[in-house]
C-alpha cells in the first residue's frame, strides 16, 4: 500500500497555511502559506487555498509516489465561532466574513471530503496526536496570537460542548473589572496576553513615563510596538519590557490555573509565537499556577511548549478530519 | 422484588446529614441530620454517622419492609482534596483532619460497600441525577455554602480529572489582584461569594460609613452578619444589601461565565442557602454570564437553581456509588 496524506488547512487572520500530512506520522510533506487578506471576502481567500492545496498535493506525489486517491480528503481549521454541524462559519470578528459555507465549497472546489473546525481546536489537536500533548487522556491548548484561544482533550476527543464553544480560554474573565476585550467584556486572559495587547501594555508604560528601549527600537513611532519588539527589548535587558512580560505570564498563569482547576488536565500545551521567549514566559507562569492552583491538580499537571510550531493547526485540522470520519490509520 | 436503597452521607464543614435513597426514584425514605463539630476528629463523627445510618435504615425498613441486604451500599460524600482511588481523605481544610481512611472506614463500621467523593462533585451529580439537570448531557453544578465548591458532568458520569481536582470553581481567580481567599490566593471567586464573604463585604461597607438596616438586624455587633442578615436587609429594602447582593450576582456571572466558555454545558445549575435570594441573585447572574459569554454558548445553557435542597450532597452521594459500582437500577 503506498503512503496516505490528509491536507490540511489553517485559515488565519493573516496567513492561510496549507500542508500536506501524512497518516504515518512526521511532518507535513509540503507546505505553503500566503497572506489571508479577509477584506477581499471569504471566496477569494477559498480560490487561493485550493490552488495552494493543489500545489501541495502534486508535490507531495511527485515526491512520494501514488496518485490523487492517496489523498483522503481535507481538514480546515478556521476562528469561529462556527456550525460544527454544518460545516458553516457563522460570525467570524478576525476575517470579516458570516454565514460561509466554508466545508462544502472546499470540498467542491477539491473534490475529496472535508472536515471544519476551530482553529484553536485544531492547533490543540495537532499537539495532542503528534506534538507535545502525545498520550495524554486529557490536555488543555492555549492559542497566543492575535487572539487567544485554547481546546480541550478527553480521552483523545476534542471536548466541543453543547454549542462547539468549549475551550474558549481567552475570553475567560481573570479580572472582572479589568482591561476593555476586543469581545466587549472587560478583563478576558486576552485583553492582556494576546500579542496585540502585550505590545499595548508596553506602550501604556512608555507613554506614562516610563524609560525604555523600545521607543529606540521602533525610531519613536510607538504604533509600530509589537510583542516581538517587546521581547527584544527585554533580551536587551529593558526593564519595562521585562516587566511587562513577567506580568504577562503571571496573567497567563492565572488563566491557566482556571483550567487546571476546572478541568484538571495532564498536560497545558501553550502554543504561539510569545512561545519564543522560552523561560522569561514559563518559569514565572507555572510559579502562578502553582501559587493559584490545588497542590494535587498542580502535580498532576505538566505545563509545555507546543513542540510543532507553525505548522500545528494543519496537522491538527488533518488529524481533526482523520478523527471525525473514523478514517482507519 | 422489594425495593431497594443506598444510604447518602453527606459529611460537611457544619452538618453532618444521612439518607436511605431509594433506587427507584424520589426523595430519601428517611433523612438524619446532626453537627459535624469536627474538632472532635474524624473517628467520631463517622461513629456519629454510623449511628444514624443505622437509624436511617431501621426506619426505612420499618415503614416500607425489606432486610437489610435491600440496602446496597452507602455513597460519601465529603470535603476534599481525596484520594478517590484509595477513598482516603488527603487534607480537608474545612474540617482539620488529613490521611483519613473515609471509605474504609464506614464501609467496615456499617458492614456494606462504600463510596467516597467530593461533597461538591455529590450535590453536583444529585442534581443531574433527580434534579434540575435530568437529562443534559453536560452540566455544571455550582455548590454555594461556607465555601464555593463545583462538579462537571459529562455524557453522564462526573468528570474527575487527572487527579480527581475537576470543577473546583470556587477556586478559580476572576479578580488575579483581588480579594484574599482562605486558600491563600487572591481573587477567587469563593473570596467573594462565599456565605461568609458575602457577609464579609457588608461589613465593610457599614465599617466604610454606609448606613444600613443590617446593623439594627444585628443589634450592632457586626460580627453577626450573615448572608441570611444580607438577604433579610435587601427584602426590606436596605441599599447597601441590596448592592451588596447585586455585586455577588454579577461576580457569579462572571465565574459562571468562565465555566460556560471553557466547557459549554447544557446547563448549570446552582445550589446552596444564596440561592433563596431567587431572581435577586438569578436575574443579574443571567445578564453578567450573557454579557461575558459567547453568545452561542449562551443560548445552548440554562442557569438555574437546583431542586433538591439540602438532599441534593445525600442523593448524589448515593448515586455516584451507584454510578460507581455499575449496580443495575
Amino acid at each position: 500500500m503506498s503512503d496516505r496524506w490528509v491536507v490540511g488547512v489553517d485559515i488565519g487572520g493573516t496567513n492561510l497555511v496549507v500542508g500536506a500530512v501524512p497518516f504515518e506520522g512526521g511532518q507535513p510533506a509540503a507546505m505553503r502559506t500566503a497572506y489571508t487578506r479577509p477584506d477581499r471576502g471569504a471566496d477569494a481567500a477559498v480560490d487561493d487555498v485550493v490552488v495552494m492545496a493543489n500545489e501541495v498535493i502534486d508535490e507531495t506525489l511527485e515526491r512520494h509516489g501514488g496518485t490523487r486517491d492517496s489523498v483522503v480528503g481535507v481538514g480546515i481549521g478556521c476562528p469561529g465561532p462556527l456550525d460544527l454541524d454544518r460545516g458553516i462559519l457563522l460570525t467570524t470578528p478576525n476575517l470579516g466574513w458570516a454565514n460561509y459555507p466554508m466545508r462544502q465549497r472546499v470540498s467542491d472546489l477539491l473534490g475529496m471530503p472535508a472536515s471544519l473546525d476551530n482553529d484553536a481546536n485544531c492547533a490543540t489537536y495537532g499537539e495532542w496526536w503528534r506534538g507535545a500533548g502525545r498520550g495524554a487522556t486529557s490536555m488543555a491548548g492555549v492559542t497566543l496570537g492575535t487572539g487567544i484561544g485554547g481546546g480541550l482533550i478527553l480521552n483523545g476527543a476534542l471536548l466541543r460542548g453543547a454549542s462547539g464553544c468549549a475551550g474558549e480560554l481567552g475570553h475567560t474573565t481573570i479580572d472582572f473589572t479589568g482591561r476593555r476585550c476586543v469581545c466587549g467584556n472587560y478583563g478576558c486572559l486576552e485583553a492582556y496576553a494576546s500579542g496585540p495587547n502585550i505590545a499595548a501594555r508596553a506602550r501604556e508604560g512608555i507613554e506614562a513615563g516610563d524609560a525604555s528601549l523600545m521607543v529606540e527600537l521602533v525610531d519613536g513611532d510607538l504604533d509600530r510596538i509589537t510583542a516581538i519588539i517587546v521581547y527584544d527589548a527585554l533580551l536587551q535587558g529593558d526593564v519595562l519590557a521585562g516587566a511587562v512580560m513577567l506580568e504577562t505570564a503571571k496573567i497567563l498563569g492565572a488563566g491557566i490555573a482556571n483550567v487546571v482547576n476546572t478541568f484538571n488536565p495532564e498536560v497545558v500545551v501553550v502554543v504561539g509565537g510569545v512561545t519564543r521567549a522560552g523561560d522569561y514566559l514559563f518559569t514565572p507562569l507555572r510559579s502562578e499556577v502553582r501559587r493559584r492552583a490545588f497542590d494535587v491538580a498542580v502535580e498532576a499537571c505538566r505545563i509545555v511548549p507546543g513542540e510543532l510550531g507553525d505548522a500545528a493547526g494543519v496537522i491538527g485540522a488533518a488529524g481533526v478530519f482523520i478523527a471525525d470520519r473514523g478514517v482507519a490509520t
